[in-house]
């Protein structure tokens, strides 16, 4: 039996609550949320305590591992506190919006040896990972190109995108860390291009809405990735691996089968699912679950942390290469 | 809350058990069973007791509603019971497989004015429904064709069979009731073909393992069903509705949405989800709810104690007209 | 080189001309119509003479091969003529609507020993084609179950319907052919239901306008065939092979590839192919030159006049069983 | 009627000469050929006469036009001394190899006023050029991304690709100029990347054989293209365009419909059809059609002369962005 406290009891914090009861190995011990009425639905909902303070939470001997679903700015203090306090860690995604803060929590917690994993769900999404396990059978040969389609049903408010980190850190970091993921060896260059095409106060904000990136790994495969912050369809996510021997691809989903016929078209689907909670509601239960299982058996989770960071970089690295027009190396 | 008792604590009843739990406005009350050590397991797994007797928890005033998954010969004898004892009923399909006994029992239970709804749970599996919708709309046009596809994995063990009541009775009743939920009027002539090709022994228990059927409506609408014992590549349910102006049709399912490309083939796509728990684990979930929704709201649940005679009558003209090479109309 | 003669320069007639010109081993002769103006053009387009009579023709030591594309009630005459006179005939379906003038056919051209194709082109479609080949290898195992979808874009003009001999003999008996030619052994069992959906004055013309048919061979397969003269989404074709290793299905052409994604839909195609001459193009061009190939190396051309004699046994059955509704057994 | 002369009988100068035949306005007068009997098989196959010199063709008052399909490095002076004798000029793609020499041919015919066609023919293939008319229609509102993959069957020997000209100029110059056409407006911005992943013997030969570039228009819109020398599904040949109010996309076409499910898979389609001749052969047709509409009606053909200068600009914008590491600005 693996017991958590949750930090952080809003949206994404209430599915992992769930996700957790579900799992027979696991139970919620503790809520904690500055808000505390937040807090209190939750544990209330799940049979488990509120917790007066992390620190309070830290100290419960019966608190295994801890769930961070809290805003990213607290990330870093609370990946560091929970490490030290000897407490398995699957904290949501990113680790933070500031690589420097990333490196010095990455010296803070490199002596505990506790498992920590970061929230990058796409990698247990059951269709992209179908495309993982092909590759790493060798089902399409060597590797050779990686395309990445990504694309939000609708753009974030222009608040939101102010305190964002920006298209690279805030959205892109998702596909950055299935790259790696899926192309199995580290990414040596980075070019970004970029547009505000959806939403004009995005730019205001300093921000773009559209781009394009390319990249490739030391041995010289090849990775493309297109975000956007809005698509009329739904939630746009999908993923083509092209090797040697061929091809595999994870499509999109919709919530049925359905497939209507008429004087005006054929063939008509309905539009995609459309935002994360219902595309990868299925990824965040297999994420935790195998976090679960991980810290149960001693098993390394995946992603860990240097995975957070590496996206971080990698994010980085593309919002160099659209500020300079240059492709960007990484050495790292 | 409507607080239920379970007869039947298989794995039908199981899955019931679960879903009735997992929905907030119900709770499981008792679990009866002749296997006490089943009853025992299903009844602490959901934090429900045993009842020791059906009379027992029939008796008992917390109880609203009874869910029937015992075998198909204590059907008819427990809805009358429960009928009689007030409560609302949920049975399995089907009712039973004499339309005598269904006859008697709807006699038994016609002053209770309880509510009872028969399991067909494809009418709630959400891509066929998509289908229903659409033609109730009037999306298609006047409704003119219905063509159902509905194909096992493979064939149950002869022994099975033999006390099945035959294919017609025991497989295509499903697909009696699903072309009837979306025909919308009642069927008035079927006529049936059959063959053994799939295993000599279900023809030596009496009995055939592909059938196809072709019935009418009083207006005219014409709808195949084609059955089979055994489809290599999963369970195959489809759903094609024709009309004036348009077609509408419910695919199959698979896991994944994972395609491949090779040398030798393209959009290649995984087996069908193997068998009716996976296919219509959200139909079993949706019916339950449905269920709950409409007892708890003073309406009618659907299908009802007429639709699961009317599937029976069905599968009995289509074993007639098999036995006499003769369309069977239906007057009743 | 094969040379023809060209009975019927109608739209068909003018079809067959163009192909016989494209096939380097083929030329067109000498063309006869009725109308002497369609005749002249056709001939003069394809650098053919016009052929004064019938007997002209066929008294042509040139003319090796006749293309009977003339009006139904011609086709006996000029099949058996023809035959008399020693060429080969490829004669558009139906050899006529009579069984018992195709049975006198059948006697009068018994001793000819001349190659005779009936123009059912099906067989030569490339997807259906695909299917043929896919169940002759034994790629789906044994055959079990066949389904036909078959359903005109528009329903023909009343005025037509009197004339045509009824759905089953103008319509199915393309299908009727292609399930012959697929299942691979005879049918011993037809079922027939019909309705007047579509359009009242075919009922008023004595006619049906949607059917739905099965049929079982000597070995237990089973065929569905359905059929509408109304689709509103175009030429809807298509043949679903199930056995007892797989399934192998034709599935409908569109002109494009092209697929749309909205607000409101995902994956729109077009409408399908709207007719025949579009559809079945390559059908025409892949069944005359194989014909020419057949002739040329004395192979006998398939589908032969005893095909089109079958499949007409095929449609008179299922008019008698529409008619009596019981079953109908074939014995020749 | 437009009468050609055709420079060039090989592979593809005999499909221009089938396609010029088959159009009833058109007619090919004479071939020339530095190979005698190819010129002289092509002329007699279509009923035209062998120019012994191609000024002999040129000073043919009976000639029009000229289609120009001999090797690359004749396209230049072609081009100038059919346009210098008044003729209209289709010349396959690309111009020239080296920009100098495309700028002088553009000055040498600058006066010439004869109408000139590029054979970039994706243009004219329906399924891209149905993608091109919705952009075009704004059906998908504002464009915002284009995504072109395109990826041979299988790589060329090192012998030609050392005189290719290299993988843009040679394969991608296709994908310019799509992308140009269906972008609308001008490319500003150029960043490629590249690598030899399928033959050892390209990158000996100063090539690469996988490429990924990413351009941007004046206004913003991002556009990327892939390219491989290999694919071992079929010639892989996808456009995908996205707006602000949806997405249309032209998708791989295969020799049929057919599909096929087993115990392992569903779904499963024929490998793509295997090279331009198959995949294009209706585009050749159409922009020959096109050209002779075009040329007979005063209107100006697409692609242009400058259609053709600007794909190579782009071209070499990407040779030198692969070498530099910089994104390359467009200014012309």
């Amino acid at each position: 039996m693996l017991r958590f406290a949750l930090f952080g009891a809003g949206r994404i914090g209430r599915l992992h609550a769930e996700n957790v009861s579900a799992n027979p190995d696991a139970r919620l011990v503790c809520v904690y949320d500055v808000n505390g009425t937040a807090a209190s639905e939750v544990a209330q909902k799940y049979g488990a305590e509120v917790a007066p303070t992390v620190d309070a939470a830290l100290a419960n001997p019966e608190v295994d591992a801890v769930l961070i679903a809290s805003s990213t700015n607290t990330h870093v203090d609370l990946i560091t506190r929970s490490a030290q306090a000897g407490k398995a860690v699957l904290c949501e995604k990113p680790i933070d919006l500031d690589i420097a803060q990333v490196n010095r929590c990455r010296e803070a917690i490199a002596g505990c040896n506790v498992p920590v994993q970061i929230g990058f769900n796409r990698r247990y999404d059951p269709n992209h990972r179908g495309v993982f396990e092909a590759v790493k059978k060798g089902e399409i040969g060597q590797l050779e190109q990686l395309v990445i389609t990504s694309r939000d049903p609708s753009p974030p408010p222009a608040s939101y995108v102010a305190v964002s980190g920006g298209l690279f850190r805030d959205m892109m970091i998702h596909d950055f860390d299935l790259a790696r993921f899926i192309l199995g060896e580290e990414i040596v260059e980075v070019t970004a291009s970029g547009s505000v095409l959806v939403d004009p106060a995005i730019g205001e904000a300093g921000d773009i809405d559209s781009a394009m990136v390319v990249m490739k790994t030391a041995s010289g495969k090849l990775c493309h990735i297109n975000n956007s912050r809005r698509a009329s369809y739904g939630y746009d996510q999908r993923v083509e691996a092209f090797g040697s021997l061929g091809m595999v691809i994870s499509n999109n989903r919709t919530a049925t089968t359905v497939e209507r016929y008429s004087a005006s078209a054929t063939g008509v689907r309905e539009p995609l699912l459309n935002f994360f909670i219902d595309r990868y509601g299925d990824a965040y239960r297999n994420q935790i679950n195998d976090f679960i299982d991980a810290v149960r058996n001693n098993r390394a989770p995946s992603p860990g942390f240097d995975d957070g960071r590496r996206a971080l970089l990698l994010a980085d690295a593309a919002l160099e290469s659209l500020r300079s027009g240059r492709t960007v190396q990484l050495n790292d």
